[in-house]
């Protein structure tokens, strides 16, 4: 199966009694896009009592999202990754649709949809933990530091986020983020509504980042004198809607299954 | 289905008696990386009997490869795309293996291959038309203007191949090549033996082109004073063997099924 959220693409592999031997050199072949299917990672569709680090969460949540990225290396969530998931369970009549927790390395993550439609995910808090300054192309751009369950650099920028080169890792204060951090780039461009651009560590530029357009929807938000709010985040992959609460944030937008099918090489 | 030959890759849509509307806009779209299937083509399997177009070749090849570019637009012929055409025909048991020939834009062509390996393809002859320059980054290269069906300009060059730019489109003589030109950097790296990248017209740099290692094979050749004789073509996305014959060349590579599935959103 493969399904993306705003262009965030992934593999989806039910294996609901965690049966599949998935090793890092699979992942890596399953996500190369001309010898493999092709994907930004895999979501592992697995039991959450069959899996021993998660068995814990298994009696909150049926379904444990074993999450790789391309690279074949494990990690904690996802907030696109989290929706398709959601939209794949329910899809295939593994679960109802409404409200429907979703174990994760991250922890348990609650995710609302109907039978068709967007899929909203709780992200969390997302907490402004100061300020600092990314370095792009000669440019100093001050931002935000937010953490959304992983480090962001939110910068409300007055050039066009189109027009800046994000071919490049940004430079960041490395005593302040010494694990790498995530750069966002953001225009506001209307009442609670901004686009943004993003460099994950890691990656790169990529064309949707969940975390990210929370991180970016909180930026823009503070800059106008607010906390709360809802508001709508254009990535180059679409468009989210960002909730932000007094205790934690939400995450909407499209979850869409492209192609179910089987890969014949494994 | 999806399959590719030396990464050049194809979304396979098998359609026996043509009943798929098949717009550009479609093909585009499956052909998208994020939010399709993703490929540099479709390759739409008919029964020749069924397209106009094609019907004149029905009594001599059942099946019509309906070769479709990742634009959406038509194209004659992708030595590639018809190995993988015929190793999908093999195995769906539509076709035998051995020796079969296949309907295309660019007539029909004479594929042979067994129940597994290597797929050959008669690619017709390759004609060296005359020399030519190529100007990159800077730099002139000459090489030969050999016709594979479509036009090439194969330069054997002196610097390694992996060290030259190819991000942007390499100056040519428009004056000879009004329609555009494929342009291959060739080394000679052993006996019968080169490496080669390729710039595409249209396209770019590509991982393979199965008339640019003709081509890349005719002119290396030339370079050792031989006009026939079976050459190692390597391409970014793979190994190619090039047999140039007195009358016709063959070319030969992996041809390989990685998934089948359904298209969920047609």
């Amino acid at each position: 199966m493969k399904g993306h959220g705003t262009e965030n693409d992934f593999v989806i592999l039910p294996d609901p009694d965690n049966e599949l031997d998935l090793s890092a050199s699979i992942v890596e072949t399953l996500c190369e896009r001309r010898r493999g299917i092709g994907a930004d990672g895999v979501l592992h569709v697995v039991r959450t009592k069959t899996v021993p680090e998660a068995a814990a969460m298994a009696d909150e949540a049926e379904w444990f999202m074993d999450y790789r990225n391309a690279d074949g290396g494990l990690a904690e969530m996802c907030g696109n990754g989290v929706r398709v998931f959601a939209r794949y369970l329910v899809d295939a009549g593994l679960a109802e649709p409404g409200e429907l927790p979703i174990a994760t390395r991250g922890g348990v993550r609650r995710v609302r949809l109907a039978r068709e439609g967007d899929v909203t995910v709780d992200m969390g808090p997302a907490r402004i933990l100061g300020e600092s300054v990314a370095t792009l192309g000669g440019n100093e751009y001050s931002g935000l530091h937010v953490e959304v369950g992983n480090p962001h650099l939110a910068c409300v920028i007055g050039d066009p986020v189109g027009q800046v080169d994000l071919s490049h890792q940004p430079g960041f204060d490395t005593s302040r983020f010494p694990q790498g951090v995530n750069v966002e780039l953001v225009n506001p461009v209307g009442p609670r509504r901004a686009v943004m651009r993003v460099y994950e560590r890691g990656s790169g530029e990529t064309r949707s980042c969940g975390t990210g357009a929370v991180a970016s929807a909180v930026a823009a938000a503070h800059l106008a004198g607010e906390t709360t709010g809802t508001w709508t985040v254009e990535v180059p992959g679409g468009a989210l809607t960002v909730e932000l609460g007094e205790e934690t944030t939400y995450l909407s937008g499209p979850a869409v299954l492209v192609a179910s099918g089987e890969w014949l090489l494994a």
